[in-house]
């Protein structure tokens, strides 16, 4: 399986001209868009959603993982592999996490050279056809050269911020729950071990399906009622 | 066919996971996302539109219907057969309508128990692999056990409010066609054949292309215009 | 493949079930959506950017295109053959570039009938039907009679207008590269190689990965920065 993680967005021309490569190149495997809404150009708080939602899927899944403000610029590409999991994207930090966190990891820059390359389209012509031979079984020794990836150390290992807001308004932090005192109040709010534990309207937190800290509203927007977007900082307390 | 009903959004991480559990318990089986952004929360009047959205597939369908606001809570799961297709999600009257208005209906308590269950996200770790068993053609007897469905006796057979708004501003009502004289004002506005029976600007009224009555504004946003949102009553005169 | 270009948007109920057509009528056939989010109702900068996007895809693929204000009245119903490609949709300036631009077009007005014919729903009933058919290798011309379609004289070959405003904020001209001096300013801004070529919050114009003309901020958002929108005039200075 391919697994889209983007700041695409689905209705406009970038998810379905890559998903068109991947079936061109891969038509037997399935590809499904896990996040096309990461948070916009920024590989930070990126890195602790894919870390945290990577990890649900099996070994041997391929993610073409693109949040690549640098496109056209001098950054690397790169292919990693941990866990048994490979991605494929920007050498930016994206994969800063899921690389600290995984038992084993390699990385390779990628070599493979497409018939035609846009400055400013490398999800599309570069990193999704890799992705798609990933995918099919060629070797990633085959597509690039070993390489140590940029690093990120100054990123802390849980990140106290907002790094994504869902469909329903509720603040994913980059906090895995392990890093929360099970007690503490995170943004101001107490947990709760779910919405209906909670009076409508009251906020919560809790630990997630992927196991994030999230800010949560029972039948309300939590970005709304507690002014959260990506970036905000949340104090533990 | 597997069809997605749900307020889970497409670009998140919650259908791009429902999706990845269906292809790998049920592969062969083509899956289509009819709604995901049925009203949020709201069983309600996400009943209205599954039951007049459902009728337009075949026999033999299978719909993953999540509107969940009680996940994690006490609520049922719920798998129901309504003149041969068949139904996946919470037990909390999403299923009502649809249930009313079939000449053959049985329901079942899930019984099948997932590896590990999530407190949040019952549709990827509960629903979606049911769906997926029955999609294969495991029988409905063998996932659950008989049960008499929660039912909201006190939920109008149509419904006299806003329950959808649409990509172009239009608002469907939870109301079928039949269920309003043809030369009625509702929300105040008059009845027309189609868009281009009235002039640009205009609001009117029609009956959708699956039976709702809707109102819509030729060249303009419904909604915007007259001030709809799902929820808002809609007078009929 | 099938390719959708529409205004329906994707989480509301209009693409799925026009994927579920599709999937019926040519199953083996993958189906992928470019745009759901062409201008809602305006044919006309939907056209400059079908002509640049469609363009992009191998010889056979069929395109189902639908952006169609006029649906229930008396606009045609049109199969195009243009440069290999097929597009379905309506008879009212859509292809108008494309067609402009091929070296061999062939068009037909579709004669195929549907068992049930919405008024309001032409790309679920008429138009997806007939896209799978021409997918599956059914002949134009036993689909459809020959027609001279509704041509636009009075469209420039360029259009110096925004006809699509991206995920990212980014404005998207109807403008070729080529029509454009690559020193002038678009829109008050200068040109640039690519993002990283500037400061940040900087202006600039480039041509994107599909020719386009586009107008974009360096980690940010064209459109709000520079108060852009579908249909906004730009000058070239």
């Amino acid at each position: 399986m391919i697994v889209l993680f983007t700041d695409f967005g689905l209705a406009g021309p970038y998810t379905g001209q890559v998903l068109a490569v991947l079936q061109r190149e891969a038509p037997a495997v399935p590809a499904v868009s896990l996040f096309a809404d990461a948070p916009a150009g920024m590989p930070k708080p990126s890195a602790y959603l894919l870390a945290a939602y990577a990890a649900w899927f099996p070994p041997g899944a391929v993610f073409l993982a693109v949040v690549d403000p640098g496109v056209g610029g001098p950054r690397g590409a790169l292919i990693a592999e941990a866990d048994g999991r490979c991605y494929v994207g920007p050498d930016n930090g994206l994969f800063e996490l899921l690389l600290r966190r995984s038992a084993t990891q390699r990385c390779w820059e990628i070599a493979w050279q497409p018939p035609a390359l846009s400055a400013s389209f490398h999800g599309r012509d570069l990193f999704a056809p890799v992705a798609a031979r990933l995918a099919i079984g060629q070797a990633a020794s085959r597509l690039g050269k070993p390489v140590a990836p940029m690093r990120k150390p100054s990123w802390p290992d849980d990140l106290a911020e907002i790094v994504y807001i869902d469909h329903y308004g509720n603040a994913m932090t980059g906090l895995r729950g392990a890093a929360v005192p099970a007690a503490a109040r995170v943004a101001g709010v107490a947990p709760a071990a779910t919405f209906s534990a909670v009076a409508e309207g009251e906020a919560f937190w809790y630990v997630n399906s992927n196991g994030l800290v999230e800010i949560a509203v029972n039948r309300g927007r939590a970005d709304r009622v507690l002014g959260l977007a990506v970036g905000t900082p949340v104090s533990i307390a």
